[in-house]
């Protein structure tokens, strides 16, 4: 184990520094194949200042992960006070997940590497309980929907995962094929294509003559 | 160079061997770590056998990717030769993908892990061309579909990537979480909903009316 250092010195940014310039090697690299030392020399600092603040190249890791889960909590948080129709409410978060996404690509990249990749001696991290919190949300707003008569849904599973997998073709086209990106309005119409699929009769008829003539 | 021997012992069933042994060791261990010598050993061949037959690990790799390939360009050739209605046509070819997907699984995670790990020297092979040739398929019948009266439909792209979405979510809940895993029947609920939001008014009310009371 490092010891660290009995004080930190006083840098300001330190943290931030060391965040970037592990994301930016990890995904250049891998995790597997990135240093301690190449962390460091790209923050500017000595590798005791990075065990001072993350323990280890893992802990240093760990911190983006929760940096990033931090923030999508903070999204679903933000949405579960969000106000308007549950479509509108869904559609808001959606804009704002797919863009949390477009701001993350690289740790998104990290992530995927270790979750699809060769075991890489890390753990897979919480993504787990942030993807089922998402699907909570979604399926609670469809059924307050339905309650309010915005929706006719068969099975709310069924609508959850249509509404997901339209926002997933975003993210995996912005991930892989950064040429064929669906833009915000490009997503909206997408999912768009799933509410009109689960629409009460009451809520197409007006949707359709306002938005397509 | 390694040359291959003058002539290859008979042995019937040896390239299959080879194969399964090899996904099998990428899957377990990476591409990357994974030797000739533990693909070989497993199969039950010395090292010359396998480089007769593909003449390198990449030459292994490349087989079994043109082999998936191979399947899923026989499925969309017979596909469009398939009879129904647009939306049975696609519905068939669905289940017909999400069935190859599943008898695929190993082999979709050496391909994820090469695609979304670190460089691991090998190409990405064409999934892309694959992917393309699909979302090609799919815009097709969509269009049929519009041109029949069967879909009422804005821009196909927006149904075509709702639909393929539906397809995603299926997917990788059978590679990610198992434990999720949609059935057939599940698939063509999730893209029934999409299928709802494309449907002309005609189309809609007796199938709304047949299947949902």
């Amino acid at each position: 184990m490092n010891k660290p250092p009995e004080k930190a010195p006083p840098d300001p940014g330190v943290r931030e520094r060391l965040l970037a310039s592990a994301i930016d090697c990890f995904d250049r690299k891998g995790y597997a194949a990135c240093s301690v030392r190449e962390i460091v020399e790209a923050a500017g600092v000595t590798k005791p200042v990075l065990y001072y603040h993350y323990g280890s190249k893992e802990g240093i890791f760990n911190a983006l992960m929760r940096q990033a889960m931090d923030q999508f909590d903070e999204l679903l948080e933000r949405a579960s006070h969000s106000e308007g129709s549950a479509r509108d409410r869904i559609e808001k978060l959606f804009g704002e997940v797919f863009d949390l996404f477009k701001r993350s690509i690289p740790l998104v990249r990290v992530m995927n590497s270790i979750y699809y990749g060769p075991p890489q001696g890390v753990p897979r991290g919480d993504a787990d309980r942030v993807h089922f919190a998402f699907q909570e949300w979604v399926k609670k707003r469809l059924v307050e929907g339905r309650n309010a008569g915005e929706f006719k849904i068969a099975k709310t599973e069924d609508a959850m995962w249509a509404l997901i997998g339209a926002l997933n073709v975003a993210t995996e086209l912005e991930l892989c094929h950064p040429d064929l990106a669906l833009t915000q309005k490009d997503l909206q119409r997408v999912v768009g294509v799933v509410f009109d699929g689960i629409a009460s009769e009451e809520g197409r008829a007006p949707r359709r003559a306002a938005k397509r003539r």
